[in-house]
């Protein structure tokens, strides 16, 4: 059942005999026939051959039938049970966005015809679509706002209502019933929804967005369903009490609003509205999704700022300023609609004080600045986020493979996110029912004051942490006067929050990680702000909320490991610049701390899901490396005029698996390899084939109709597969023309062009294909995101992934 | 005297018959023989030459001896009066930045070289300097802070005592003679260290740094003594109480502060300190610069996310996370070490309440918030302030061209720069003295209140303004009390200040437009909102000070037209993000407004100066245009092994005034365009020429000593002019070998690519040179950054600028 190409790692000293070695060695790899791809013959004709796909020897447990299954039925939505189950691999089966637009005949046409008062109505039109993307955006966060408050509330005053009628009576266990089973119903729906609605939308998105930014289409990631799932689905799991948060999901709500409403139409609705046609393809929609993740950001966090940078550090590659522009437009428009909205449903219209659905609360600075001192305390912090941070993914890490391996059936995700609710729940009735933690009741500071065996005019200090929605006990953490949090239970809660965090990231809900790493780093930063207090005997500076809102800020950081986003965030989310300093300094710690021992949450992520991520440079080692041995090749080339039944047949083979085919001259000389003159695209091949713009003999030029770009932009972005276009025999025969259509003028590399150079040009701009050419311009290989993406730096240098069509 | 190529225009719609049209159009570029330059035939040898030396009919007043003097002395300080007076040339003077890395076999081969660990330490390294960067602007902000305020103290001290004096007795016209006098005595200074010292050390030195950091090589912008003259400079104009502020500079002494720092060694000073060699070349340079414009920012503003955010804006096109973390890291540190050093200074040590030069003062937002139906009002003061920013930015161009027509000579720019500094004490103290503005004295607002008139116990409003560095002013109008200026009097100090801070700025001497423009902004908002007051019946939201804010941020943005980083800036420098939405709103529509006019201050002063700066975009009507079309052709190639006496002499020649050259193959047939295989660089064929890497035979191998990277790093940055290597007759004959030294895989395009995805290409990896092939891979042409920079839209659409080697 196992088969897998031969790993090949070298580091940089002796890469020459490494390399040596590697030119003898005859390819390992013994394909695997498999039900739906056709001998897939490995692409590779050079010294790495990478089997098409393959199976580890530890998965054998996993059913053949479900795999096959899933490798045929395309168009069912992609179970989160395909997650390959080791890092060291790379997927084949995301495709590319392409940022770089075909600049053929037709296109450039177009763009001719269009005058200077064209392009300024294309112009205003990006703006109006940011704009709109703000708007909705803002409204979408209002939406799940309003209505986790309206469920939430109602879910906790039922609770306290039945906890405080048995705890007098006794018998509160039933109270523990009601509250686990609120819990759990609520979860259910909500993993129901996106087990079988839509599973793309489980977890927070952003990996999923970081992936789309840098380049690679993921299949259903911006749909209007998953939308919906994911907005359906965070509101009951935050409802249901999970250790989450709204805000990730935000990111990726704001994503899916930007590519629907910048094509002009719904496909998944068959609705057309005719409008923003020009803007139906792949570089647009990518710059339009990156105004969508920052809107998103920004309504999640008041942040606009720290929206527009999220978009820049986590995808962008190539700098544009007036579409950063744009994107802070759009940015600013969702924090203001949500502004807006909120301040008329808190009856207090036109007051402007909720600019994200979390609001850290003001921290007032003339109280609360920081000595020159605590600057060492505050690297301490980053140094125990980092630490903690790098736990938590490594905890995550396993449980995520945990579930790769055991729980890839839907009903048992189903059931794995009720059993967190329940057991959430009853921690947190434990933990409250036996807290000897009572404060003294204050005006307004919490909002469902649970007395239980305090004293009359007291509240359960646990409660307020537990008994609440995160974005409350995140507040509470750092507002709260001193003394209102015994570090007893902070260090509890601390651990238990912890743990039930890092079990519930992953589950199959819709749900940030944000809000819990927050509340973690909260609660321990905290903790840590009494203990120094006390140990300075009580001195001024020690507020044990300022230690709160830094120990966030490390947490967050040792989790994600952003560093200039997330401070800028955190400075908008707390509405003053003084704590700029400290929060860069802990972040930054956090980052350097936690990367010594495992990546980042997302990038852990993304590697489980075997995405083809290119990172900002190639591996630093990787100048030893070659076009000539990055590249795939043989590969198959089109004439400039082709045999339509030539074409039918290569497109149907699966074993050529590329999406973009180099044209090269009609060659009288056969022993030479052809000469490159253009690219063109399957997707481009596709509509030609549907259209039938064949010609039937050598020298006839086109007569039938003339395809416009209209034709290649309706199609996008789901262009039909080849199985279902019907060429007869008698069309197999005619010719097919590719001069218009082709890019005439791929970029193009030398074949003993080194790694590094490639990738450069690959990422600065956003390439789908990379055509390597010997010095007669004739076409030698093609490099593609997974040729770039293979290497990257292990634990003993450049190592290289394994293909597979997992 | 005069000749200039044909100026082509066209627009978008009829091109083609233009198209058709330039085709048939024979050359009209007769070129003029000059002193220095030997025949300088037109390089282009197609339908557009371009005059190498030409001169416009206007300017037929100027010395002609005077510009052969400027041609020749290239080692002399470029003086100010070179400045080009026509805005639709481009200047052939500058050079671009080699961004990408020229990967030639030693290179390669040390790459190859460096293990993991090394690479660690290169990358340790760039953190440090990039945390040295931040320190030592820091400490230059801070002696620059001190030193001003301790001049301008002394002065504002002496003046005061002399005017209290003499108020009674009479006779204050002596109190103006001194104020002028102490004002002219510093300027002069200022100006005469500009003007004979180092000229482009002469106003705020964004513009040039702007183009920098776009790839241009501007003559002596990073150097020490021009670090030097630029702090001295700006000292003594602010002391000498011109209308400028020391802001800007700082971005420019950043920026010179981190060119010299990374390199390791100062070639001024002659000293070597022998580390940090890895990175002289032009690609860490660039990026250790764009770090020191944002140590710049963030040490003048207190705003390290607004310096990255500037950077990025003004320079970057790459984005790259690490190096946003670099940049953010220099930052943080620059604004630290100000505070740190300022909290000694100030004898509040540990109190870091001092970010930035200039500090806004905390705006209480409890207070201040505003209301929606406010925004209306922010958009209209967005409009004045781009229209207004649009007459400032008018009447300067004029005022520019003219001081280029007559003012180019040293001691008149002295001259101008003194009559300045005497004018503006004149009109202030005109100003004081007709006021009759009086306010009662409160404790502590301002610094030096002048008595004159009024009461005892109350001060002179009008002086408040005036009599004082304009940083203490803006803070006063953002901050006093309302009712604290009588509008007459705001109205009066804009309308006077806007003169002359639009005299002020062009002027010899180093000096800043952000403070002035702030500080009219200030005057004029707070003006509009004590009238805004008066028509709500004074309405409690109608805020002067917020109104204040909002007019320099308006003021601002129409004059420098930034808006994202200017937006970040103002937010970071009030210490609060509550005004972030407003001013982000007054930012955009103050852009929007003014560049309905004219364009912004900086763009305006590039242009003046026909710096070939590429826009982040190429035009968008350009697509019609193809490299064929765009490209310099014919282009000296040169071959693999080529007679090094030819080489010399290609060099020597002054027509080609490239810096790289195509390398190809030995061509055995004569009548095929011969193969490309390499780029080389002038700057590399010159150190082989001092080397004397030789070969005597066609088929000898190099015996003599292998030259290595270093070899090129200590020639780096300023390489020998081919003037001053001696080659014998005998070595004339030898035969050099680039194989090792050239860069085999430059980058390449078809000849029919478009100008856009040229310029994409080209911009996006920041390149010097793009070699054009046909479909044989035969050099057919070379892309340079004028021939792109060249296209522009203007009136009439798409037009080309006249390249001159002026």
């Amino acid at each position: 059942m196992a088969n897998i190409s031969k790993k090949v790692t070298w580091s940089g000293r002796d890469d020459e005999e490494e390399q040596q070695k590697r030119l003898q060695e005859p390819g390992e790899g013994t394909p695997l026939l498999n039900g739906s791809t056709s001998g897939p013959e490995s692409r590779h004709g050079r010294q790495f051959p990478h089997a098409n796909f393959f199976r580890i020897g530890q998965l054998s447990t996993v059913n053949l039938d479900d795999d096959i299954q899933e490798l045929e039925a395309e168009k069912s939505p992609p179970s989160p049970k395909e997650i390959p189950h080791n890092e060291k691999l790379l997927s084949l089966k995301y495709e590319s966005l392409d940022y770089d637009n075909s600049e053929n005949l037709l296109f450039l046409e177009e763009e001719r015809r269009i005058n200077r008062t064209g392009f300024r109505t294309v112009e205003v039109s990006r703006w109006i679509i940011c704009g709109l993307i703000g708007i909705l955006t803002g409204l979408v966060a209002c939406f799940i706002d309003i209505v986790v408050e309206n469920l939430a509330g109602l879910k906790y005053h039922i609770v306290k209502e039945n906890i405080d009628k048995f705890t007098e009576n006794g018998g509160l266990s039933f109270s523990l019933l009601l509250w686990a089973s609120w819990n759990s119903a609520f979860v259910m729906v909500g993993s129901l929804l996106v087990a079988f609605g839509e599973p793309i939308a489980a977890g927070s998105g952003i990996p999923q967005i970081k992936c789309f930014l840098n380049g690679v289409k993921i299949p259903h990631v911006v749909r209007l369903k998953t939308l919906v799932v994911k907005v359906c689905g965070v509101i009951l799991s935050v409802a249901g009490g999970l250790a989450v948060g709204k805000e990730g999901p935000m990111i990726h709500s704001g994503s899916v609003i930007a590519a629907g409403i910048s094509q002009g139409r719904s496909t998944s609705l068959k609705k057309d509205f005719k409008i923003f046609e020009y803007f139906r393809r792949d570089t647009e929609k990518r710059d339009f999704v990156s105004a969508g993740a920052a809107a998103g950001v920004s309504a999640a966090f008041g942040a606009p700022v720290g929206g527009v940078l999220f978009s820049l550090e986590e995808g962008a590659s190539f700098w544009n300023q007036l579409l950063t522009w744009r994107i802070f437009f759009a940015s600013m428009i969702s924090t203001f609609t949500l502004n807006f909205v909120l301040s008329f449903y808190k009856n207090k219209p036109g007051d402007l004080s909720n600019p994200g659905l979390i609001n850290f609360g003001r921290f007032d600075t003339k109280e609360n600045g920081y000595n020159i001192y605590e600057i060492f305390i505050f690297i301490c912090m980053g140094a125990i986020g980092g630490i903690l941070g790098a736990v938590f993914n490594a905890a995550n890490y396993w449980l995520t493979i945990f579930r790769i391996r055991y729980i890839h059936r839907r009903y048992l995700q189903v059931i794995e996110a009720m059993l967190v609710a329940a057991v959430t729940a009853t921690i947190a009735f434990i933990m409250i029912y036996y807290s000897n933690d009572c404060q003294p009741l204050q005006e307004n500071s919490i909002e469902y004051p649970l007395q239980l065996f305090c004293a009359d005019g007291q509240y359960n200090s646990m409660a307020s942490t537990f008994f609440t929605t995160p974005e409350r006990s995140v507040r509470s953490l750092f507002h709260d006067p001193a003394g209102s949090f015994d570090p007893q239970t902070l260090g509890l809660f601390t651990l238990v929050y912890f743990i039930l965090a890092c079990w519930t990231y992953g589950l199959t809900v819709s749900a940030g990680v944000f809000i819990p790493s927050l509340l973690i780093g909260a609660a321990w930063g905290r903790l840590f702000g009494i203990l120094l207090q006390l140990a300075s005997n009580g001195a001024n500076w020690a507020d044990p909320g300022k230690y709160a809102l830094l120990g966030a800020a490390a947490q967050l950081g040792g989790i994600v490991r952003m560093t200039l986003s997330l401070t800028v965030i955190i400075v908008e989310a707390t509405g003053n610049v003084t704590y700029g300093f400290p929060v860069m300094l802990v972040l930054m710690t956090a980052k350097i701390v936690g990367d010594c021992f495992i990546e980042g949450l997302y990038d852990i992520h993304i590697k489980l899901q075997s995405v083809p991520f290119l990172h900002w440079e190639a591996p630093v080692t990787s100048h030893s490396l070659i076009s000539r041995e990055v590249m795939s090749a043989p590969v198959t080339c089109i004439k400039r005029r082709e045999k339509v039944g030539v074409i039918v047949d290569f497109l149907s083979d699966t074993s050529s698996n590329h999406n973009g085919f180099p044209v090269v001259e009609n060659n009288s000389d056969t022993t030479q390899p052809p000469r490159l003159c253009g690219l063109i695209l399957r997707s481009q091949l596709i509509v030609l084939l549907k259209h039938k713009v064949f010609v039937e003999r050598e020298n006839m030029s086109l007569t039938q109709r003339r395809l416009k770009l209209k034709d290649f932009r309706d199609a996008y972005p789901r262009f039909p597969p080849i199985q279902s276009i019907h060429v007869s025999q008698d069309e197999r025969e005619c010719l097919m023309d590719m001069t218009e259509f082709m890019n005439p003028t791929p970029y193009t590399v030398p074949q003993d062009a080194s790694l590094p150079r490639l990738f450069k040009l690959f990422r600065a701009l956003g390439l789908r294909h990379l055509v390597v050419v010997d010095g007669h311009n004739r076409v030698v290989g093609l490099v593609t995101r997974k040729d770039l993406a293979r290497y990257r730096i292990g634990r003993e240098g450049l190592e290289e992934l394994y293909l597979a069509q997992t």
